[in-house]
């Protein structure tokens, strides 16, 4: 079959590569359907060494059952099925808490550690198909199908950051990132009532979608001054909630500058540091709350699904282009030039 | 008067000083009838430099109120009070959502901000007197006084450290640090209702102190071999919650090597860092929260007092020494040697 390499910084193939088959009882087959390109996909795209190389890709992605292991029992062959970006048991303790992307099970994880899978591909082998695939009550074929398909990272990784930083109707709140997860972060904020919605970003095209999924301010200003008008929206306080959406180090400034005492910052945009300001200069001195982590999207499906299928939410207008699988590198390309918000796949 | 001076590290003098007067209409004045010496007071008395001496001592103190502003309302001549370590009005925004340390007042800070007071001296001009200020309903002479001081600091950061950790029944903590606030803050959480408390601290007869408290378990061993037992203890996954009562790197290390996946980290001990890890080896990869800062102890006073005043907790147990003004001196010598736990001052 065919499948997205990527072989270093730039450097994104489509090969051909052997079937996957399936090695476990619990392993299901999964013809991909739909899947797409991340934003996080975009890191290693910057600046990947060759000798970490070649890498399949994709970890989104939306399939039909074409096999599964004899210990399977939740899924069948011909069903329509979205994966989340983890791979978990949805058995053990920290799945029964709602932090699938901390599952203990030892064949949990990231697509990436599995080295001869990936979502931008024809098919993928998938671990642990009991707690990681969730059926859809749809057709391969229906006009849902991208809103559906972010419920496999870019909505659930949004609506996480929401949640993780406890927004309400009595809160304001600050979106750092106009990306795919930053918009989608907007309408979560939104659906859990949050009082004020400020989106941080530069791309109208962008922050355009953003007031449509709910920001009530746009501030395209960066840095000090973008910091200042965020505020002097606020009455000069910040917001509650800060989710930061990017996940470098600009970014968390932005989000130590806008957040109000006592507040929260949020992140889901992977952090591009490991260490940052948190003493008492930063969060310390007036009670500010870091939160945040790799969003468990397995635990949101089944609460936000509804709202797709009911047309509640249209989560799927983060897709702005789409392609083949010959069109994948083209596809990196125009999202790392910003030219496409978000590439759909459809093998 | 005569009031405790700092005059660089290792330099503590008690010296006649102006007699504190009344400056503002919503001030007091408050002869102290007790007072003492905060760990916090220790960082100061390892590393301060001349050139930043001297400086005023003291930020916790019981009180006769000798006369007020005329427009301190809520206390009066001849009331015994306790000052929380923050002057807050207890009216602004912030103050009514519990964060008195992030008061808006201009007036609002803490008392090492008035450069002409301090706790550790025979009277204070205490600002905001209204907000600040709360009456005790008992005799200065009474037995409960020790529990009763430790209102204006040490209890309350104990006890925030708890709360802004989200401890309740169904949560292991961990607490590391056994000097006065880590046990207050076993007691705390004890009082929460913690379902395991894990002290880990040094020495013995504090963490039999600790013990007593409430922690069902002591660690002694630091670094690796620490972090090893106390997650032996918790079966392998480490405690939902860590309250780091220390403020040093090492300390918010070995809280990152105890916290369960998905718990929260829960500083009070002022950090004596600014830059700390908090990426995706150290908190966001399994969703680790950081919470904490400077305790509204304010906010904890009526909630608190009662269980003093029964007799359901004797938080006073922390003093293990006692001094006039003239012992001052000695009393940080013996703190920063480890000889006491806490000293009472009765001036």
């Amino acid at each position: 079959m065919r499948a997205t390499l990527m072989y270093g910084a730039g450097d994104v193939r489509v090969e051909q590569v052997p079937d996957p088959v399936i090695k476990l009882p619990t392993d299901a087959l999964v013809r991909v359907t739909a899947s797409c390109i991340c934003g996080s996909d975009l890191w290693p795209y910057g600046s990947m060494k060759p000798e970490d190389g070649p890498a399949r890709m994709g970890h989104e992605f939306i399939g039909i059952i074409e096999d599964t292991g004899p210990e399977v029992t939740t899924v069948d062959r011909g069903d329509l099925v979205v994966a989340p970006f983890a791979i978990s048991d949805n058995a053990c303790q920290f799945c029964r808490e709602g932090l699938h992307t901390s599952c203990a099970h030892p064949q949990a994880g990231f697509w990436d550690g599995e080295a001869d899978e990936g979502g931008q591909a024809e098919a993928v082998r998938v671990p642990l198909a009991d707690g990681t695939l969730v059926k859809l009550p749809v057709e391969a074929d229906s006009a849902l199908m991208p809103s559906l398909l972010t419920l496999s990272d870019v909505l659930g990784t949004g609506y996480h950051a929401a949640v993780a930083g406890g927004v309400n109707e009595r809160t304001r709140v600050t979106v750092i990132g106009d990306g795919a997860v930053g918009l989608l972060a907007v309408l979560s904020a939104k659906r859990l009532g949050a009082e004020q919605i400020i989106l941080m970003g530069r791309h109208q095209a962008r922050t355009d979608l953003g007031r449509e999924f709910g920001a009530t301010d746009v501030v395209s200003a960066r840095g000090e001054e973008g910091i200042e008008q965020a505020r002097e929206l606020t009455g000069g306080n910040g917001t509650h909630v800060v989710l930061e959406c990017v996940g470098n180090m600009p970014a968390y400034e932005q989000a130590l500058g806008v957040v109000r005492r006592g507040g929260v910052i949020s992140r889901v945009g992977v952090p591009q540091y490991e260490d940052a300001p948190v003493g008492f200069g930063s969060l310390f001195r007036h009670n500010i709350r870091l939160a945040g982590g790799p969003a468990p999207v397995r635990a949101y499906i089944e609460e936000l699904m509804p709202d797709i299928l009911d047309g509640a939410i249209e989560p799927g207008k983060v897709f702005d282009a789409s392609t083949d699988l010959d069109g994948v590198p083209a596809g990196y390309r125009d999202m790392a030039d910003r030219k496409t918000l978000k590439v759909l796949i459809n093998p």
